[in-house]
């Protein structure tokens, strides 16, 4: 996803979070050959570091805020609970605290950030001239689509930040940003394994043909790779 | 609803819990005429108390198991949030902790009585002449219906339980148990206040003519007090 932001919508910052940037070999070597990437160290367990790290974005913008925000962290846990009989619920807890919460506060510690980018957008319209928020879900968060069970802290924890986020879509729309819910497609990452049916690539590819592309009318609405809707 | 069940469904046993018992005036008063009700000291936030009153039931009902078990909890303490910009992280969890893991984690510590009713049932349909998991939701926890924003804790910890209740649906229907989630309406309580649409006679009279007639084909709906289903 880095690599083709650089590529395609050639921003003129970059902010990569990790939490251990000196084992991101992969961003390291993009780094040296991007001078616009910027490779900032942050654990989103750590609340407290969220205004540190709008701090520094905001510092290296010179004020101008930040047009885009991807909230992209997520775990995978489920692989040990299979159903409600060996549901744990430290487990659970933890895949909220990741996948639901942090999404959630960074967005919110970002807001000044974005509200900026937002009103200096001059004439263009909503959408990434202006400010967009992009959360990472996943279509088993689709309760919809769930005829099958399994994976109750993936699909729970996530279920909750398409709720959340369909509930911040409304205050942040009044600030001029657009908020939406991303389904990156089964992709064939360490999470998604080797099964899965897109490479990071096309993922990728899909997700950035989508953001270029969002406006006013798509606040608040989960949609995947491909610009399809899904349902809730 | 306790009242509701003692006149039209008479069951042999019926065990109500609440945070404290020696408060609770209108609950003893119906103890104390109706001898099948059995109110039981339970803070779903005591997960370690769960086994206790579930032996206890085990106790009462001398083995028979039990056939149906409403998770009725609930808080609704968005009173003050009403967007992103003043969601409170420890208000959040507190929502989840009482919304979605209490009703999650006492109907796994119900499984085995459950299952125990539900292959007592003789010829019995599926249902609650065998056993039957209703957990109390709310259309709030629609994200299509979710057209306003606000309530962020109070929302976002129903959906969750709505997802992790479709989940354990599979689950407890291989077991013989039917899962749903029940929306109340709007009622006059001490939650839903003075302008709510329902009495708590109409709501709960409503719930219960539901719960009698829940078959096989109900399991890991979403319904409301008049059998309507409801979106997710």
């Amino acid at each position: 996803m880095v690599k083709q932001i650089l590529e395609k919508i050639k921003p003129q910052h970059l902010f990569a979070t990790c939490r251990n940037p000196s084992g991101a070999k992969e961003l390291n070597d993009l780094a040296s050959q991007y001078g616009n990437l910027h490779v900032i160290e942050l654990d989103l367990g750590n609340e407290d570091k969220y205004t540190e790290v709008v701090d520094k974005v905001d510092a290296m913008t010179g004020g101008e805020g930040l047009n885009v925000l991807i909230n992209n962290s997520g775990i995978y846990g489920d692989k040990g609970v299979s159903s409600i009989f060996n549901l744990d619920k430290k487990q659970l807890q933890e895949h909220f605290d990741v996948n639901t919460f942090a999404p959630v506060f960074l967005t919110k510690a970002f807001v000044p950030l974005l509200e900026k980018a937002s009103s200096k957008g001059g004439s263009a319209p909503n959408g990434i001239g202006r400010a967009v928020v992009m959360n990472i879900s996943t279509k088993m968060a689709s309760i919809t689509d769930n005829t099958s069970g399994g994976a109750f802290c993936y699909r729970s924890s996530k279920t909750a930040l398409n709720m959340l986020t369909k509930c911040m879509s409304f205050d942040l729309k009044a600030k001029g940003i657009v908020t939406v819910l991303m389904h990156p497609g089964w992709v064939r990452t360490d999470m998604g394994g080797p099964n899965g049916l897109l490479s990071t690539d096309e993922s990728a590819n899909g997700i950035l043909n989508v953001l270029e592309n969002i406006g006013e009318d798509d606040n608040g609405k989960f949609l995947q790779f491909d610009g399809q809707q899904i349902a809730w």
